[in-house]
């Protein structure tokens, strides 16, 4: 890949309080204390809310901190938040709705800044709905707890920091697997990465490496025999023969381009 | 398999007011009405409760239901049942606690029996609780809705009408990917059988049919290539590399010796 930055997809509900780990990996990647970081309160409404937490979960650290609620797509035009967010080394998207985040982003100078600061080697973080955001293609929506089918699912573009998969989260802790494979089915180009609560992937490069308390499961639809989504109606169920799947616990990874887990990191 | 009975495994509520699909297909394997039938609620302590669910369910045929509880084991040696459960020719297992079922039924002469009756061609099915309870191996309890790990599953021995399988019910809905991938990761000779709700895996011989709305996942763990469940805490989650997974909808099915997924009935 053409960039240098460190990816963290995170499946929600972090531990904020206690061990942090996360936060850590976080903190870490962007080389230690002291850098500039925009949080991104974009997915939700009450971004004060957002505000009050992850001033409270980066307390342990000493972060340049710098707030971003971005609830007008015109402030994504404004020079000022523009420097700031430029001048940023670490980007962390909160949770909320994932449509907030692409609709108001999506698009504009300051998606633009992120982007070509994350190729410049920053990291880039994102929880929950910032988490789906993530993706070139993004689930916003649909049934959990269900078989997979179509009306089980929403896509939409996301905010390309990862091409060629599809993210989901609080995967195990809302069954979210049907609609992990609702998405994988209609393009099996698309890695599917399901994301447990607490839990992240870090990526660096090519390489995932999975942190904290839950797994990340991978479906892989290369191997795919036969699936019927094209077949069917919006609420029937799918059937597809031969997903490829990986759990992986931390300390384990994967490695993207060749589509393949790795080894625990010693 | 030396068996000639019909095994209909059902992933819990079924639909015994509307359009009882899943009933219809177990009268049809009965042959048509009038046969006997033996509707086992020994996994409830409401046994009066799931008799009068079950002569409502049943009401549009003229089938003659005979309802046993078998609330304690010395039941299932008394010849008069015994004589009346010889007579069946379909068997019918409701839901509850499983582990009620093989409690109070394994070992006993009203459980060979059944295993009697089945191999001579009778029709066995179980929903929920009773589905569980068809396979050698059964998922007793465990957590829904968390990633795959040793804690997350308790498993005990079934009543063996389907071998070398583990069956989980209301599988989508409850989220039991996780519990389905522990057991299948402890042993991969065990092929892993989900079923959603309203939906059955009807099993004639060596091979299952989809019947109902929702889905069958069969998770193949002989495609394995790593698995750490023998190295883990009961906390923590496992990671295995390489299952394979299938899903069949209504009309598809699988072919269970040579575990391989069959094209739609016309």
């Amino acid at each position: 890949m053409a960039h240098k930055g460190v990816l963290i997809i995170i499946g929600g509900h972090e531990d904020i309080r206690g061990k942090r780990q996360i936060l850590q990996q976080f903190v870490d990647a962007l080389g230690g204390e002291g850098a500039p970081v925009a949080v991104l309160a974009v997915a939700t409404e009450h971004p004060q809310k957002a505000e009050a937490l992850y001033r409270e979960a980066f307390a342990p650290w000493r972060l340049e901190l710098h707030f971003f609620s971005l609830a007008q797509r015109s402030l994504a035009w404004d020079p000022g938040t523009l420097a700031r967010l430029k001048a940023c080394q670490g980007f962390y998207f909160t949770g909320g709705d994932q449509l907030r985040i692409t609709s108001l982003l999506g698009g504009t100078p300051a998606h633009q800044v992120i982007l070509q600061r994350f190729r410049e080697g920053a990291v880039v973080a994102g929880t929950s709905a910032g988490a789906s955001a993530m993706s070139a293609v993004m689930i916003v929506g649909g049934k959990e707890r269900a078989a997979p089918a179509l009306e089980a699912i929403r896509l939409s573009p996301g905010l390309g920091f990862i091409p060629e998969a599809v993210v989901d989260q609080h995967f195990a802790q809302r069954g979210r697997m049907g609609r992990l494979l609702s998405a994988v089915a209609q393009n099996p180009a698309l890695l599917g990465i399901g994301i447990d609560e607490n839990t992240a992937l870090v990526i660096r490069g090519d390489e995932g490496d999975v942190v904290g308390e839950g797994t990340v499961v991978v479906v892989d639809g290369r191997t795919l025999e036969m699936s019927n989504v094209s077949e069917l109606g919006p609420e029937e169920p799918l059937t597809l023969w031969g997903a490829t799947l990986h759990v992986l616990s931390a300390g384990y990874g994967f490695h993207l381009a060749d589509r393949r887990p790795k080894e625990k990191k010693l």
